[in-house]
């Protein structure tokens, strides 16, 4: 997105570039110093757009501009040299953190597929966004891939789960991974199943707001991980994100217990069937843990144990439902179901689209079939009602709370480690990494 | 279920069935008065269990029991002929309502299909349930089927939505719908758009604990529904169940707005991106309006509108989903799609998984695809996002905050109706019965 004719001409005489820091006098006398922003699309044509120290963007009508200086380059243009992986030691009696960048909104200064200006993944960059971090710990920034998180596959988790294991094992003090929010919730429980003798915290992060619009939410999000990440002794994947629509607070939710709720709220990752394990303040930077239940830091190696079936579908079923699903995938080589039923766990079981007889003959094969409830709050019941009794009696998996998408992963998860009915029904539902409440605490946070 | 043999002897030597209202004397010289009902399949298998005139349920230690009399039969026993329409006039000056019974928990006093131990649906034994309505209104009831919730089929919407016109039509001032709660939302949808020119209020209600348990839901929530259709000048579809998860007050929300989001809580319908339209006091009958906007009581007839294409699929995606399901779907007739995207309405774009062709081909194909989000809460878009935009270009049909639930029935009511894209784009995208919304409630009701 470039600026319209006159401002590019004006920027190049300049020789200023997005990217640079540069001084703004405005015709009312007001000086304002930032980040030269690519336009955004939807915005005035005619703003130019700077990046504040405080890490917001804001809008600047040409016709209010007397003069504009450079001062320095931050941000390098893509032409140049890609940095991908660079530090920054604050303090020497500070510990290390990494955060590893895999793309989505938190990342996308700018459409990283247009080809258009594109900043590098460089510390001083971060640093510059979020000021915090300066306070907190000393920075490791690496950059594994560059994905919309609509776009990742499960082979993404593993590539993930192997570098946040070598940074911890590494000796930092803890990782932030940014991620696209819209799957971020599969990764953050692929990581917690695939993160074997976790001894230091994961904080999955994202942004409901791109990282060059105004507002966005980004710094604060980043701020309240690297604070929780440091400065607790908490040590499970979790994902930390706004906790309200104000810039106050974060939650840090267990990793296995998250997800994402709504499309554009800032505090849309809520906690299902839990507690969030802790309430993070950004400015004063107290932490209020909410939930006891959780792994502690610890000493030792993390370990990696990746080996996902991948042939495994999510299947939920309503009025209408094609039972022939069934026939299609297991055609196709699938090697486990998880469905999203209704209520308690229910299918269609005797109506003409009952689907019974679809799931004898996958169990009957060999396929595990696992319940959750499309409700998402709340645990499913193997036995309540007589329809439930018809799935149970026939070996289905009943997992409590469990998430539809939890279970989704767990499953592939199971069956990359065994193909025995037996052994995946008692791992499917025992609990591994707090996906399923031990009680259920009612008191959930939402809205 | 029966009670042990010395129990059931007693009581035949008493000439006491199920079903019978008794007087039981206890030891502590206590006496209760109440229904006789059947043991209830997990608790204490010598209690005695009675229905008591608030509808609560309460079981008695046998031990403690020094003496029962019959005061009269209630519940007739299936041997008997079953009752499937009754009705009750109390006051000739009371407007008449109709209660509507499709089966599920509502109505499942014992499991009805286990052939045991089943009472007929008589006015009479509905008041004695439910003894709020002798003050309320003159009563008609009717069995119109008796199906669990996950066994109903776009063609039982059909069914209820005749019967439901015709007491419309017939004069009476509101119908209850009785209705399991597991597709109770889905129904409601399919009820918003089949009655056309609605002139009085249709009140889903369902039960989430069986009315043969103790502290049923039942009685409350029939109790605040009729109250608020005689007492109301609101005409729209609506479920109206607890609010909280105390017997305190019912919400009134839109049949198009609604979701069960929770597997066993009273208050498991909320509103989703809507306020409800009234809270509905249960004791004192107090109604509140919390949303102004809804249609209003007229004269005139209501219309069944009942065309459906059922030959329609709602679909999610999330990371790994195959493909291929469209070759399937259009292979088996298919004739259009609602898909659960991520966020903002997100499919896999540009992975290896990426749907884009199969989305290309079935448009192509003249099938439409609607994009819906499995966030739930908050709208889609069709342009923030590049990979929006890829999904936009091809023709896709946001609906901006519609339900993926909605949209799929709706999808089917459209395609009843046309097959010319254009105009399902045009009906998809137009707000029939409440289910866009024309300015984003943020301050939604949830947990």
């Amino acid at each position: 997105m470039e600026y319209p004719k006159e401002i590019e001409n004006f920027l190049k005489k300049k020789k200023i570039e997005v990217g640079d820091l540069i001084e703004i006098r405005k015709k009312d006398g007001k000086i304002l110093k930032g980040i030269l922003m690519p336009r955004i699309e939807l915005g005035n044509k005619n703003s130019l757009i700077i990046k504040l120290e405080n890490g917001y963007n804001l809008g600047i009508d040409w016709e209010e501009i007397l003069e504009i200086e450079k001062i320095e380059k931050i941000w390098k243009l893509k032409k140049e040299k890609e940095v991908k992986e660079d530090k920054i030691e604050f303090r020497k009696d500070f510990k290390w953190i990494s955060i590893l960048s895999t793309g989505g909104t938190i990342a996308s200064k700018i459409d990283y597929r247009s080809g258009g200006v594109y900043a590098s993944f460089s510390a001083k960059e971060i640093v510059q966004q979020i000021p915090d971090l300066k306070e907190i710990a000393n920075l490791k920034v690496k950059q594994i891939m560059q994905k919309m998180s609509e776009d990742m596959l499960p082979e993404d988790w593993k590539i993930i789960a192997k570098e946040v294991a070598k940074e911890i094992n590494d000796g930092k003090e803890g990782v932030i991974v940014t991620h696209g929010t819209d799957t971020l919730h599969f990764t953050s429980a692929a990581l917690s199943f695939m993160l074997q003798n976790l001894t230091k915290p994961v904080a999955l992060v994202g942004s409901q707001r791109s990282s060059d619009r105004g507002s966005s939410d980004a710094v604060m999000n980043v701020s309240c991980a690297a604070n929780f990440l440091v400065n607790s002794d908490v040590a499970e994947v979790l994902v930390i994100m706004h906790g309200s629509i104000n810039d106050d607070y974060c939650f840090a939710i267990r990793g296995t217990k998250v997800r994402k709720m709504h499309t554009s709220r800032r505090d849309a990752f809520r906690p299902i069937n839990d507690l969030p394990i802790a309430k993070i303040y950004w400015k004063t930077k107290k932490i209020e843990i909410l939930n006891e239940n959780y792994r502690k830091k610890r000493e030792g190696k993390v370990k990696v144990d990746d080996k996902l079936e991948e042939k495994v579908a999510l299947i939920k079923v309503y009025p209408g439902f094609e039972p022939k699903i069934f026939d299609f995938y297991i055609k196709e080589g699938y090697k486990g179901f998880v469905i999203e039923g209704t209520g308690l766990g229910h299918v269609p079981t005797f109506s003409k689209k009952s689907i019974i007889p679809k799931i004898e003959n996958a169990i009957n094969s060999g396929i595990p079939i696992v319940i959750t409830s499309q409700c998402l709050y709340g645990k499913t019941h193997p036995t309540i009602y007589h329809n439930l009794r018809e799935l149970y009696k026939r070996g289905v998996i009943f997992v409590e709370d469990m998430l539809p998408e939890v279970a989704y992963v767990k499953l592939m998860w199971v069956l990359g480690h065994t193909k025995k009915m037996e052994k995946i029904k008692e791992l499917m539902q025992k609990n591994i990494a707090g996906e399923i409440s031990e009680k259920l605490k009612l008191e959930t946070f939402l809205y």
